[in-house]
This record gives C-alpha cells, structure tokens and sequence, in this order.
C-alpha cells in the first residue's frame, strides 16, 4: 500500500462506512467550485440535490455538459443533480440550504430568494468574507435579508478540488446551537471527510475571513522570493493579528489555534489551488491589482475583506500591520517590498510584546 | 525594486545599519550548515570568530577549500575565521561559545572542551532536540556537562542556506535572563536577521525540538501525495500536541503560538531544505528508514527526538497521537497509510474535546 504512485482516491477504502443517513432535499445556492464539490458529497450520500446558479447561460450550459469546467474541471455533476437558474417553489421542499455564493454578491442573491423562502428552513454557509460598509459576516447577512432561519457554519481548510477527488479533509460545522451543528456534521461525514462541531461562530467566521488577506501577504513573499521562514514568520505574525481582532469582537481565542483558524490559514497560504495567494504572487512579480483580477475566474474574496478589515480594525482599535500594508499595496499603490521591510524591519524587542 | 528577478541578497539593501557593535571573540563548536552560516554572519559584523568541528581531516579541507561544500554549498568562508579541530587555549579568550552540535553527539563534544572550559562563559545553543536515555533538552545538556555557565538559546524558523544568501530571517532569544537574551539579540540581529528575546526556554526548546517529530509526519503526508489540507491539519493538531507536552513541563502556552513553535514548525514542514519533512517524504514513497538515513550528509534530529517524546510523553501523561503514529512507523514497521488512517478516521466529536 505504500508504494510510489500511490491513488490518493483510494485513502481510506478499506474503512467501510458504518453511519447511516436519511436522505434530504437540499438546495445549493452558487455553482461555483465549492458548491458543485458539495452538492456532490452530499448527493452521493444519497440526498436530493437542487443546484442553482445565477446566470441562465451557464446552467444551461451545465445542465447540457454535466462538467463544471469553469470552476470545477475534470468533474461529472450526477445526472440527477437538478440544476437551475430559476427561483423556484422547489425551495418550499428544501430541508437545508447551502449557502455558497461569494460575500460580494451574497445579499443579492439571498434578496431573490427572500420572497420563496420558508422561514425555518436551516442555512448552511460556506462563505468566507465580511462585507464591505456595513461589515457583516456572512451569517450576519443572512440573518439581515431572511429574518431569523437557523444558521450553521461549514468551514476550515478546504479545496473544492481536493474534496471532488476524494482526498481526505477535516473542517468544522459551527452554530450558535451545538444540535444543528451536529445534524450538519452528521449530513456531510463521509469516510474522507471529517466534520468536528463548534459553537464559536464569531471565531469560525472572523478566521475563515482573514486567513484570505495573511494568504495575500504570503503570496507578495513567494512573488518577491523571499524564502519559506519570512512566509512562515507572516503567517504567524497573521494569526496573531487575527486573534486580536476576532477575540476583541467577542470570539474565543482558542478557536484560532484550531482547524478554521491556524488549519485554514496554513492551507491559503501554501496550497497552488490558493486563489489569495496567487493574487498576491503576481503583485510580488509586479503586476497591477486590475490586471490580476481582470483575468481571473473566481473570485479573490481577500482582496475585499481587506477593506472590511481595515474598517474593523479601526472600530476595535486593534493594531493589524498585515493587513495595513496589504491594503497599502492593493489600493494606495505602495510597493510590495516597501510593505515587507515595513513588518521585518521595526526595531527587535521582546517577541511577546511584538506578536500578542 | 518589484520587477521579476528581484534579487532577494538585495532584500533591505536601502535600510542602513544603525547600530554598531564592539567585536568580541566567539568560538562555534560545530561546523555544520548553521553553525557555518552564523559564524560568517558574526565574522560579517565585526568579531573574531574561530570554527571548530571535531574531524580534522575535513577541517583541513575547509582551511584550503574555505567552503563547506558538505553542508552550506556555494558559500565563501572569509579566511579570516580560524578553522580547527583542536581543543586549545584559545577558548580561554572567547568570550561567546555557540553550541552548534547535533543532540545525539552534544554531550561527547562538550566532554572534549570540558578541561579547557572557562566557567562563565556564556554558552548560546542552537541545538534542536531531546537527548535520548537522558530526556534532557539541550540547555540542560550543557548545564551538565559544563556546571552552571549562563546560557541562551537562539532558536527559531531558520535556513542555514537562506539565512548565508541573506534572506530575511526572525528568530528568537531565550534565556533565563533576560539581559543575557537582549546581549545575545545585540550580538546576532542585523538587517537582514531579527532576533526577538523570550524568557521561556523551556518552551522555546520544546517547539524546536518537537516540531521535527512532526515534520516527519508531513513529509509522509507528501509523499503519499495526501494533500495541502491534510498537511495544514496535521500541522495544527501537531503544534496542539507540542503545545500540551510543553505546558506540562513548565513551558508558557503563549511560546508555542509564536516563532519558535508555530513558526519554526511551519517552515519545516513546507520548506524544501526541511530534512526531517524530507525523511518523512522518502518513507511515505515507500523507501526503508535505514536506507534513506545511510544516504543522508546531515543528521535528521526528528527520528531520534520522536524516541526521546515518546518517553516524555508516557512521563507526563500527555496524549500524543501523531508523535506515536511515527514512532511506530519509524521503528515498528507500521505502514505510513496506516498511520496517517489512524489519525484522521477517529470519530467526529467536538474539535475542542478532540484538540485541546
């Protein structure tokens, strides 16, 4: 079994799953790379699975090639996944909605939905943002446009790519109710995909918002060549100023040594499939911010968030000299490298009183 | 200064030296990578240094070659640094000894300056690891051998390759005293290196030592080509596992969260210079322990530390489920897929209950 040219699809194969399910009608909001990789899991565990996209052209498009090439190559989507682009009554027969659109199109999309939406159904959200003005987490949002649903969180490091071919991955389910954090760990256990419960929302959602800007910074140091021990001293520096802030907004610091915080981090910053950080690689190889984002598919969500930080940081007065130099670089035009010598060159003093 | 083909030996070329340092006579007792790489980087800035390593054939060869192609390859060694092999009264002038031994042979070099050693000198060590029987850590090795004489630790994530290129570097000194790590932060920082003090030395060489047993499991996770995001997951468990050995014996909780744990621990498990994440890689292809350490130049401390924590952890009562994984794959035969199965198929609970 150990040998070279190991298929990392066969992980686990000689575990038989011993869990049973009974199956659910889902919907899936967003066809992006997570959502499809998601409504797969959850449909092969023998639920019921709507999938809609926004753009008609596109799910058309799916329906017909039943590969979601932008955002998901080399993938079948079941035949029996039904996908939409319309707002229909199925969603009155939903028993769980994911909710897997990007945080700047997220209210948008869940004010279409508002008029068809029945008030109790529990909301699954795998989106990793915070929004710009009026700086709400994605559950927050939620709760702004469709009243008072039951929410759950489902985040931690994570790669559509990696989960649509069967690589193991270990995330968290999280909800302010610890019963409906575990029914959701419950619908998406599978034997290569591990779900532990948690009741910190505000620590799950603030780490899985900033990891995307500390992955940005990371990217800038592998653009620049700056070795593996500055990215290394980044990404710690990166949870420090993470913890800062999320612990000053009510979270639990602990929550930040955990998988949705140092595990998702870790992952943005050194992983190729990271978005964040191959935006930040092209800004350390000197391209411009539009030209980057003119050219990608998907969206770079840090890119935003760090906006939204530096307006959190300011409201809770916390010192981020991350994500102040990120956003120096991303919108003021200051040189990637003048942002590094800012962080590595304040003068050495004691390192607890430098990180916490 | 963003182009491509940014030359990272000009990282800080712009920022002056503003301190300046009196030179002081500094013995390294080892001639390894690092302990070669910080000798040319204290002979850089100004002092007298001598280089000892105990096989006098090689140091011959340095003396004529004035590189050390065995261990830090492309780098000129100034001819200024005195090179040997022989325990003389010179050591009667230094006024630093940098202990830069592997674990396995510390206690015998030391044994050989013992005679010739003048008591209160200070001793900075830069060994990683846990001496096997013993279960001493480093610093504790050098009180032993040598009485009481004042010692520092600098420890931290660090590449003797890209701390000689001049890549930016931070790293911490520990010591009890704290005015003894601040001289020793004096003796080493420069523009390009960044030295922190600490005073929890027993959890700065704790994370040192132990996130090579770790690495071992990275290296295994790559080599089974498992994934980034079980990489980053056992990343975190294993600073959680790290985290809870070291506060047991005495160490600060804060120490693992900063560059000598979290840090280090990061750069060894995605750098490509790592040797233990390297040995890791080599056993996770298939290849025997035996076999893969017969090729290697330099020792990869992790295999011997990961006997010494097994006996710490039995010690203390800490459960260490990655540390015995790779004790069993290391020395029992167990498989590597076996290994990783059996840390990532527990069953689903809370990630507190299950991390902390």
């Amino acid at each position: 079994m150990q040998q070279a040219g190991f298929n990392p699809a066969c992980f686990y194969m000689q575990i038989k799953m011993t869990q049973n399910f009974s199956a659910k009608n889902i919907t899936v909001i967003g066809n992006g790379g997570w959502g499809t990789a998601l409504a797969i899991l959850l449909y092969n565990k023998g639920n019921k699975i709507g999938l809609w996209g926004h753009d008609k052209s596109y799910t058309d498009y799916l329906n017909e090639k039943r590969e979601n090439t932008k955002y998901l190559k080399g993938i079948i989507i079941p035949p029996d996944i039904a996908i939409t682009s319309e707002i229909t009554a199925t969603l009155m027969d939903t028993q769980f909605i994911l909710s897997a659109t990007p945080t700047p199109y997220l209210r948008s999309v869940l004010l279409k939905f508002k008029e068809v939406f029945v008030n109790k159904t529990p909301i699954i959200s795998i989106t990793k943002g915070i929004e710009n003005e009026t700086l709400m987490r994605p559950s927050e949002i939620i709760r702004d446009v469709l009243g008072d649903p039951p929410v759950s969180l489902l985040l931690g490091p994570s790669h559509a790519e990696e989960v649509a071919h069967g690589l193991p991955t270990t995330i968290v389910a999280s909800s302010n109710d610890l019963s409906l954090a575990q029914t959701v760990q419950e619908l998406f256990t599978t034997d290569r995909f591990r779900v532990y419960t948690n009741t910190d929302i505000i620590g799950v959602e603030i780490g899985a918002a900033l990891k995307n800007v500390i992955a940005i910074a990371a990217g800038i140091c592998d653009g620049l060549s700056l070795g593996d021990t500055t990215k290394a001293a980044l990404i710690t520096r990166g949870l420090a100023e993470i913890s800062r802030l999320g612990t000053a907004m009510g979270a639990k610091k602990i929550t930040f040594s955990g998988l949705s915080g140092l595990g998702d981090l870790i992952t943005t910053c050194i992983s190729p499939y990271g978005r964040n950080r191959w935006v930040g690689e092209q800004i350390g190889k000197g391209k411009m911010l539009e030209e980057i984002l003119r050219d990608m598919k998907q969206i770079a969500e840090g890119v935003w968030t760090t906006k939204s930080v530096i307006e959190l940081s300011k409201k809770y007065r916390i010192e981020m000299p991350i994500t102040h130099e990120i956003y120096s670089v991303l919108f003021s035009g200051k040189k990637p490298l003048e942002a590094l010598n800012n962080l590595m060159l304040r003068t050495p003093k004691s390192e607890i009183e430098e990180i916490y």
